[in-house]
Protein backbone atom coordinates (compact mmCIF):
# COMPACT_ATOMS: atom_id res chain seq x y z
CA UNK A 1 0.00 0.00 0.00
CA UNK A 2 1.26 3.07 -1.28
CA UNK A 3 1.57 6.16 1.73
CA UNK A 4 0.86 9.34 0.38
CA UNK A 5 3.83 10.67 1.65
CA UNK A 6 6.97 10.10 3.24
CA UNK A 7 6.27 12.00 6.32
CA UNK A 8 3.55 9.44 6.89
CA UNK A 9 5.63 6.28 5.79
CA UNK A 10 8.07 7.30 8.37
CA UNK A 11 5.90 7.21 11.28
CA UNK A 12 4.22 4.17 10.10
CA UNK A 13 7.71 2.32 9.71
CA UNK A 14 8.72 3.54 12.95
CA UNK A 15 5.37 2.28 14.34
CA UNK A 16 5.81 -0.83 12.39
CA UNK A 17 9.37 -0.97 14.33
CA UNK A 18 7.49 -1.84 17.58
CA UNK A 19 7.41 -5.67 18.04
CA UNK A 20 3.81 -7.21 16.67
CA UNK A 21 2.87 -4.45 14.99
CA UNK A 22 2.06 -5.24 11.59
CA UNK A 23 2.14 -2.35 9.07
CA UNK A 24 -1.87 -1.91 8.72
CA UNK A 25 -2.23 -1.68 12.32
CA UNK A 26 0.68 0.86 12.19
CA UNK A 27 -0.94 2.77 9.57
CA UNK A 28 -4.10 2.77 12.06
CA UNK A 29 -2.37 3.96 15.04
CA UNK A 30 -0.50 6.93 13.06
CA UNK A 31 -3.84 7.94 11.67
CA UNK A 32 -5.05 7.83 15.03
CA UNK A 33 -2.39 10.24 16.33
CA UNK A 34 -2.69 12.87 13.09
CA UNK A 35 -6.25 13.09 15.18
CA UNK A 36 -4.87 14.78 17.88
CA UNK A 37 -3.86 18.31 18.79
CA UNK A 38 -0.14 19.14 18.59
CA UNK A 39 0.40 18.86 22.33
CA UNK A 40 -0.94 15.82 22.55
CA UNK A 41 1.57 14.36 19.62
CA UNK A 42 4.04 16.21 21.58
CA UNK A 43 3.25 14.83 24.52
CA UNK A 44 3.02 11.43 23.13
CA UNK A 45 6.79 11.26 21.53
CA UNK A 46 8.32 13.26 24.50
CA UNK A 47 7.12 10.47 26.94
CA UNK A 48 9.70 8.14 25.01
CA UNK A 49 12.45 10.51 24.72
CA UNK A 50 11.77 11.58 28.54
CA UNK A 51 11.96 8.25 29.71
CA UNK A 52 14.92 6.78 27.96
CA UNK A 53 17.07 9.96 29.01
CA UNK A 54 15.99 9.37 32.97
CA UNK A 55 15.93 5.54 33.15
CA UNK A 56 18.56 3.11 33.52
CA UNK A 57 19.42 0.00 34.97
CA UNK A 58 19.90 0.05 38.75
CA UNK A 59 23.65 -1.12 39.18
CA UNK A 60 22.82 -4.02 41.99
CA UNK A 61 20.08 -5.47 40.31
CA UNK A 62 19.49 -4.20 36.86
CA UNK A 63 15.95 -3.65 37.78
CA UNK A 64 14.86 -0.28 35.77
CA UNK A 65 15.22 3.18 37.78
CA UNK A 66 15.80 6.82 37.75
CA UNK A 67 18.46 6.88 40.96
CA UNK A 68 21.98 4.78 40.72
CA UNK A 69 20.01 1.96 43.30
CA UNK A 70 16.61 1.04 42.68
CA UNK A 71 13.57 1.24 45.23
CA UNK A 72 13.81 -2.21 45.91
CA UNK A 73 17.78 -2.36 46.60
CA UNK A 74 17.24 0.33 48.46
CA UNK A 75 14.60 -0.34 50.64
CA UNK A 76 16.11 -1.66 54.19
CA UNK A 77 12.98 -3.37 55.29
CA UNK A 78 13.24 -5.98 51.97
CA UNK A 79 15.53 -9.00 52.97
CA UNK A 80 18.76 -9.04 51.19
CA UNK A 81 19.77 -12.52 51.85
CA UNK A 82 17.65 -13.53 49.27
CA UNK A 83 17.89 -12.83 45.60
CA UNK A 84 15.21 -13.75 42.89
CA UNK A 85 16.79 -14.90 39.59
CA UNK A 86 13.72 -12.99 36.59
CA UNK A 87 14.35 -12.96 33.10
CA UNK A 88 13.24 -9.04 32.64
CA UNK A 89 11.59 -6.46 34.26
CA UNK A 90 8.27 -7.78 33.81
CA UNK A 91 8.34 -11.09 35.61
CA UNK A 92 10.05 -8.58 38.64
CA UNK A 93 6.81 -6.85 38.04
CA UNK A 94 4.94 -9.59 38.10
CA UNK A 95 6.19 -10.97 40.86
CA UNK A 96 5.89 -7.64 42.67
CA UNK A 97 2.49 -7.95 41.92
CA UNK A 98 1.35 -10.69 44.52
CA UNK A 99 3.06 -8.39 47.37
CA UNK A 100 4.20 -11.50 49.32
CA UNK A 101 7.94 -11.88 47.84
CA UNK A 102 10.28 -9.14 50.37
CA UNK A 103 13.24 -10.34 48.95
CA UNK A 104 15.54 -8.50 46.21
CA UNK A 105 16.01 -9.29 42.80
CA UNK A 106 18.29 -9.83 39.68
CA UNK A 107 17.12 -9.43 36.40
CA UNK A 108 19.22 -11.16 33.79
CA UNK A 109 17.86 -9.08 30.60
CA UNK A 110 17.36 -11.85 28.83
CA UNK A 111 17.70 -16.15 29.13
CA UNK A 112 19.98 -18.13 26.61
CA UNK A 113 19.01 -18.73 23.53
CA UNK A 114 21.49 -19.91 20.94
CA UNK A 115 18.46 -19.56 18.17
CA UNK A 116 18.57 -15.73 19.12
CA UNK A 117 22.11 -15.49 18.99
CA UNK A 118 21.68 -14.67 22.83
CA UNK A 119 24.78 -16.41 25.19
CA UNK A 120 25.43 -16.37 28.42
CA UNK A 121 28.05 -13.21 28.26
CA UNK A 122 25.03 -11.13 26.84
CA UNK A 123 23.10 -11.50 30.16
CA UNK A 124 23.86 -10.47 33.17
CA UNK A 125 25.39 -13.16 34.66
CA UNK A 126 29.22 -11.97 35.88
CA UNK A 127 27.36 -9.48 37.45
CA UNK A 128 24.96 -11.66 39.78
CA UNK A 129 27.95 -13.92 40.62
CA UNK A 130 29.70 -10.73 41.35
CA UNK A 131 27.26 -9.43 43.74
CA UNK A 132 27.21 -12.91 45.51
CA UNK A 133 30.82 -13.08 46.19
CA UNK A 134 30.51 -9.26 47.32
CA UNK A 135 28.09 -9.79 49.68
CA UNK A 136 29.76 -12.98 50.88
CA UNK A 137 32.68 -11.27 51.55
CA UNK A 138 30.59 -8.62 52.96
CA UNK A 139 30.76 -9.92 56.37
CA UNK A 140 26.92 -10.81 57.38
CA UNK A 141 27.26 -13.94 58.43
CA UNK A 142 23.16 -15.27 57.14
CA UNK A 143 23.06 -17.51 54.58
CA UNK A 144 22.51 -16.41 50.80
CA UNK A 145 19.60 -17.99 48.90
CA UNK A 146 18.99 -17.54 45.48
CA UNK A 147 15.81 -17.84 43.84
CA UNK A 148 15.74 -19.07 40.00
CA UNK A 149 12.10 -17.97 39.01
CA UNK A 150 12.88 -18.46 35.52
CA UNK A 151 10.46 -19.35 32.47
CA UNK A 152 10.04 -22.81 32.38
CA UNK A 153 10.74 -23.24 28.50
CA UNK A 154 13.62 -24.89 27.04
CA UNK A 155 15.69 -21.56 26.87
CA UNK A 156 14.48 -20.75 30.80
CA UNK A 157 15.82 -24.74 31.57
CA UNK A 158 18.78 -23.97 29.99
CA UNK A 159 19.89 -20.39 31.82
CA UNK A 160 18.74 -22.15 35.25
CA UNK A 161 21.51 -24.91 34.57
CA UNK A 162 23.85 -23.06 33.24
CA UNK A 163 23.42 -20.74 36.23
CA UNK A 164 23.58 -23.37 38.78
CA UNK A 165 26.73 -24.48 37.26
CA UNK A 166 28.36 -21.29 37.85
CA UNK A 167 26.96 -20.36 41.36
CA UNK A 168 28.19 -23.82 42.42
CA UNK A 169 31.78 -22.00 43.55
CA UNK A 170 30.08 -19.12 45.77
CA UNK A 171 28.14 -21.97 48.05
CA UNK A 172 24.97 -20.01 48.10
CA UNK A 173 21.90 -22.17 48.33
CA UNK A 174 20.16 -22.65 45.09
CA UNK A 175 16.03 -23.34 44.80
CA UNK A 176 13.54 -22.42 42.25
CA UNK A 177 9.73 -21.25 42.13
CA UNK A 178 7.90 -24.35 42.20
CA UNK A 179 6.18 -25.98 39.16
CA UNK A 180 2.76 -27.89 38.96
CA UNK A 181 -0.99 -27.48 38.30
CA UNK A 182 -2.01 -23.28 38.33
CA UNK A 183 -4.34 -22.47 40.57
CA UNK A 184 -7.92 -22.88 39.18
CA UNK A 185 -6.96 -25.27 36.56
CA UNK A 186 -8.29 -28.85 36.56
CA UNK A 187 -6.20 -31.49 35.62
CA UNK A 188 -7.58 -32.62 32.47
CA UNK A 189 -6.57 -29.58 31.10
CA UNK A 190 -2.94 -29.55 32.31
CA UNK A 191 -0.19 -30.84 29.89
CA UNK A 192 1.88 -34.18 30.89
CA UNK A 193 5.30 -32.49 31.55
CA UNK A 194 3.65 -30.01 34.00
CA UNK A 195 1.38 -33.29 36.18
CA UNK A 196 4.68 -35.11 35.75
CA UNK A 197 6.34 -32.31 37.70
CA UNK A 198 2.92 -31.21 40.09
CA UNK A 199 4.05 -35.38 40.95
CA UNK A 200 7.90 -35.13 41.29
CA UNK A 201 7.24 -31.70 43.71
CA UNK A 202 4.59 -33.51 45.69
CA UNK A 203 4.36 -31.67 49.28
CA UNK A 204 3.13 -33.26 52.64
CA UNK A 205 -0.67 -32.48 52.59
CA UNK A 206 -1.97 -29.39 54.62
CA UNK A 207 -4.94 -28.12 55.15
CA UNK B 1 0.96 -3.11 38.42
CA UNK B 2 3.07 -0.40 39.79
CA UNK B 3 6.08 0.43 37.79
CA UNK B 4 9.06 0.99 39.30
CA UNK B 5 9.50 4.72 37.59
CA UNK B 6 7.00 7.63 36.79
CA UNK B 7 8.82 8.23 33.96
CA UNK B 8 7.71 4.53 32.36
CA UNK B 9 4.18 5.54 33.71
CA UNK B 10 4.23 8.15 31.64
CA UNK B 11 5.52 6.50 28.51
CA UNK B 12 3.29 3.36 29.15
CA UNK B 13 0.12 5.71 29.62
CA UNK B 14 0.74 7.23 26.40
CA UNK B 15 1.17 4.03 24.41
CA UNK B 16 -1.66 2.63 26.30
CA UNK B 17 -3.59 5.96 24.69
CA UNK B 18 -3.15 4.12 20.99
CA UNK B 19 -6.49 2.46 20.04
CA UNK B 20 -6.86 -1.17 20.71
CA UNK B 21 -2.99 -1.60 22.89
CA UNK B 22 -3.95 -2.19 26.27
CA UNK B 23 -1.11 -1.69 29.41
CA UNK B 24 0.45 -5.30 29.57
CA UNK B 25 1.12 -4.94 25.68
CA UNK B 26 2.41 -1.04 25.61
CA UNK B 27 4.59 -1.91 29.11
CA UNK B 28 6.43 -4.66 26.38
CA UNK B 29 6.48 -2.15 23.67
CA UNK B 30 7.84 1.22 26.13
CA UNK B 31 10.39 -2.01 27.62
CA UNK B 32 11.25 -2.44 24.09
CA UNK B 33 12.23 1.09 23.35
CA UNK B 34 14.16 1.11 26.14
CA UNK B 35 16.79 -1.31 24.42
CA UNK B 36 17.03 1.37 21.67
CA UNK B 37 20.00 4.01 21.20
CA UNK B 38 18.77 7.52 22.29
CA UNK B 39 18.91 8.24 18.79
CA UNK B 40 16.85 5.36 17.48
CA UNK B 41 13.94 6.69 20.34
CA UNK B 42 14.72 10.63 18.90
CA UNK B 43 13.73 8.73 15.44
CA UNK B 44 10.94 6.92 16.84
CA UNK B 45 9.49 10.07 19.03
CA UNK B 46 10.30 12.76 16.31
CA UNK B 47 8.82 10.66 13.45
CA UNK B 48 5.41 11.48 14.94
CA UNK B 49 6.00 15.05 15.58
CA UNK B 50 7.13 15.87 11.49
CA UNK B 51 4.42 14.14 10.64
CA UNK B 52 1.76 15.93 12.76
CA UNK B 53 3.62 19.13 11.56
CA UNK B 54 3.47 18.27 7.85
CA UNK B 55 0.47 16.40 7.22
CA UNK B 56 -2.78 18.35 6.97
CA UNK B 57 -6.08 17.39 4.95
CA UNK B 58 -6.49 18.56 1.02
CA UNK B 59 -8.41 21.38 0.75
CA UNK B 60 -10.37 19.98 -1.82
CA UNK B 61 -11.00 16.02 -1.50
CA UNK B 62 -9.64 15.83 2.32
CA UNK B 63 -6.78 13.59 1.65
CA UNK B 64 -3.74 13.79 3.49
CA UNK B 65 -0.96 15.82 2.42
CA UNK B 66 2.25 17.87 2.62
CA UNK B 67 1.26 20.08 -0.15
CA UNK B 68 -2.25 22.73 -0.51
CA UNK B 69 -3.54 20.05 -3.24
CA UNK B 70 -3.14 16.43 -2.76
CA UNK B 71 -1.27 14.30 -5.55
CA UNK B 72 -4.44 12.94 -6.52
CA UNK B 73 -6.95 15.87 -6.98
CA UNK B 74 -3.52 17.62 -8.54
CA UNK B 75 -3.16 14.49 -11.12
CA UNK B 76 -4.10 16.05 -14.40
CA UNK B 77 -4.31 12.38 -15.77
CA UNK B 78 -6.99 11.11 -13.25
CA UNK B 79 -11.11 12.17 -14.41
CA UNK B 80 -12.06 14.93 -12.39
CA UNK B 81 -15.95 13.90 -13.33
CA UNK B 82 -15.78 10.82 -10.96
CA UNK B 83 -16.18 11.20 -7.29
CA UNK B 84 -15.80 8.50 -5.01
CA UNK B 85 -16.79 9.07 -1.54
CA UNK B 86 -14.95 7.01 1.63
CA UNK B 87 -14.91 6.93 5.35
CA UNK B 88 -11.24 7.61 5.85
CA UNK B 89 -7.97 7.60 4.56
CA UNK B 90 -7.35 4.10 4.73
CA UNK B 91 -10.21 2.93 2.60
CA UNK B 92 -8.85 5.28 0.17
CA UNK B 93 -5.50 3.52 -0.02
CA UNK B 94 -7.03 0.54 -0.16
CA UNK B 95 -8.65 1.66 -3.48
CA UNK B 96 -6.00 3.11 -4.11
CA UNK B 97 -3.78 -0.17 -3.68
CA UNK B 98 -6.06 -2.17 -6.68
CA UNK B 99 -4.49 0.34 -9.36
CA UNK B 100 -7.92 0.42 -11.32
CA UNK B 101 -9.55 3.51 -10.10
CA UNK B 102 -8.79 6.39 -11.78
CA UNK B 103 -11.09 9.05 -10.67
CA UNK B 104 -11.01 11.13 -7.00
CA UNK B 105 -11.94 10.58 -4.08
CA UNK B 106 -14.01 12.53 -1.29
CA UNK B 107 -12.62 11.56 2.20
CA UNK B 108 -15.67 11.75 4.48
CA UNK B 109 -13.73 11.47 7.84
CA UNK B 110 -15.92 9.24 9.57
CA UNK B 111 -19.58 7.51 9.30
CA UNK B 112 -22.53 9.15 11.21
CA UNK B 113 -22.66 7.40 14.35
CA UNK B 114 -25.59 8.60 16.86
CA UNK B 115 -23.96 5.58 19.22
CA UNK B 116 -20.20 7.52 19.29
CA UNK B 117 -21.56 10.86 18.87
CA UNK B 118 -20.68 11.40 15.60
CA UNK B 119 -23.38 13.42 13.43
CA UNK B 120 -23.46 14.63 9.86
CA UNK B 121 -22.10 17.80 10.70
CA UNK B 122 -18.92 16.48 12.13
CA UNK B 123 -18.05 15.25 8.88
CA UNK B 124 -16.70 16.81 5.52
CA UNK B 125 -20.14 16.55 4.11
CA UNK B 126 -20.79 20.49 3.73
CA UNK B 127 -17.05 20.34 1.22
CA UNK B 128 -18.87 17.38 -0.60
CA UNK B 129 -21.77 20.03 -1.48
CA UNK B 130 -19.97 23.06 -2.21
CA UNK B 131 -17.73 20.87 -4.37
CA UNK B 132 -20.23 19.41 -6.63
CA UNK B 133 -22.00 22.73 -6.92
CA UNK B 134 -18.72 24.43 -7.58
CA UNK B 135 -18.04 21.42 -10.26
CA UNK B 136 -21.18 22.05 -11.86
CA UNK B 137 -20.79 26.10 -12.33
CA UNK B 138 -17.27 25.41 -13.16
CA UNK B 139 -18.15 25.03 -17.07
CA UNK B 140 -17.74 21.68 -17.82
CA UNK B 141 -20.65 19.80 -19.19
CA UNK B 142 -19.34 16.13 -18.43
CA UNK B 143 -21.82 14.40 -16.20
CA UNK B 144 -20.70 14.29 -12.72
CA UNK B 145 -20.37 10.97 -11.02
CA UNK B 146 -20.54 10.32 -7.30
CA UNK B 147 -19.84 6.80 -6.32
CA UNK B 148 -20.16 5.75 -2.61
CA UNK B 149 -18.08 3.51 -1.24
CA UNK B 150 -19.13 3.44 1.99
CA UNK B 151 -18.87 0.51 4.58
CA UNK B 152 -21.44 -2.22 4.46
CA UNK B 153 -22.59 -1.21 8.55
CA UNK B 154 -25.74 0.33 9.83
CA UNK B 155 -23.63 3.46 9.72
CA UNK B 156 -22.39 3.30 6.39
CA UNK B 157 -25.41 2.62 4.93
CA UNK B 158 -26.78 5.80 7.31
CA UNK B 159 -24.02 8.00 6.03
CA UNK B 160 -25.15 6.94 2.52
CA UNK B 161 -28.92 7.38 2.90
CA UNK B 162 -27.99 10.93 3.73
CA UNK B 163 -25.69 11.65 1.62
CA UNK B 164 -27.81 10.61 -1.33
CA UNK B 165 -30.65 13.34 -0.20
CA UNK B 166 -28.16 16.03 0.47
CA UNK B 167 -26.56 15.71 -2.96
CA UNK B 168 -30.34 15.58 -4.50
CA UNK B 169 -30.27 18.96 -4.97
CA UNK B 170 -27.03 18.48 -6.92
CA UNK B 171 -28.47 16.71 -10.09
CA UNK B 172 -25.24 14.33 -9.67
CA UNK B 173 -25.38 10.97 -10.77
CA UNK B 174 -25.17 8.50 -7.72
CA UNK B 175 -23.76 4.93 -7.87
CA UNK B 176 -22.38 2.98 -5.11
CA UNK B 177 -20.12 -0.09 -5.07
CA UNK B 178 -21.74 -3.28 -5.72
CA UNK B 179 -22.04 -5.41 -2.79
CA UNK B 180 -22.28 -9.85 -3.20
CA UNK B 181 -20.13 -12.84 -2.62
CA UNK B 182 -16.24 -11.90 -2.35
CA UNK B 183 -13.77 -13.73 -4.75
CA UNK B 184 -12.48 -16.42 -3.81
CA UNK B 185 -15.71 -16.66 -0.64
CA UNK B 186 -18.12 -20.38 -1.47
CA UNK B 187 -21.90 -19.58 -1.05
CA UNK B 188 -22.09 -21.81 2.35
CA UNK B 189 -19.98 -19.50 4.46
CA UNK B 190 -21.49 -15.90 2.75
CA UNK B 191 -23.59 -14.62 5.44
CA UNK B 192 -27.69 -14.28 4.41
CA UNK B 193 -27.78 -10.43 3.90
CA UNK B 194 -24.84 -10.73 1.75
CA UNK B 195 -26.09 -13.73 -0.03
CA UNK B 196 -29.22 -11.30 -0.92
CA UNK B 197 -27.86 -7.84 -1.84
CA UNK B 198 -25.91 -10.55 -4.47
CA UNK B 199 -29.11 -12.10 -6.04
CA UNK B 200 -30.59 -8.48 -5.78
CA UNK B 201 -28.00 -7.34 -7.56
CA UNK B 202 -26.96 -10.21 -10.43
CA UNK B 203 -26.03 -9.14 -13.93
CA UNK B 204 -25.80 -10.87 -17.30
CA UNK B 205 -23.65 -13.61 -17.46
CA UNK B 206 -20.35 -13.05 -19.14
CA UNK B 207 -17.66 -15.41 -19.50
Amino acid sequence: MELPSRLIEAAVDQMASLPGVGRKTALRLVLHLLNRSDEQVDAFSESFQQMKQGIHACKTCHNLTETAVCSICADPARNDRLICVVEDIRDLLALESTGQYRGQYHVLGGVISPMDGIGPNDLNIDALVTRLENEKTGGDEAALEVIFALPATMEGETTAFYLFRKLASTGVEVTAIARGLAVGEDLQHADEATLVQSLKQRLPYTS
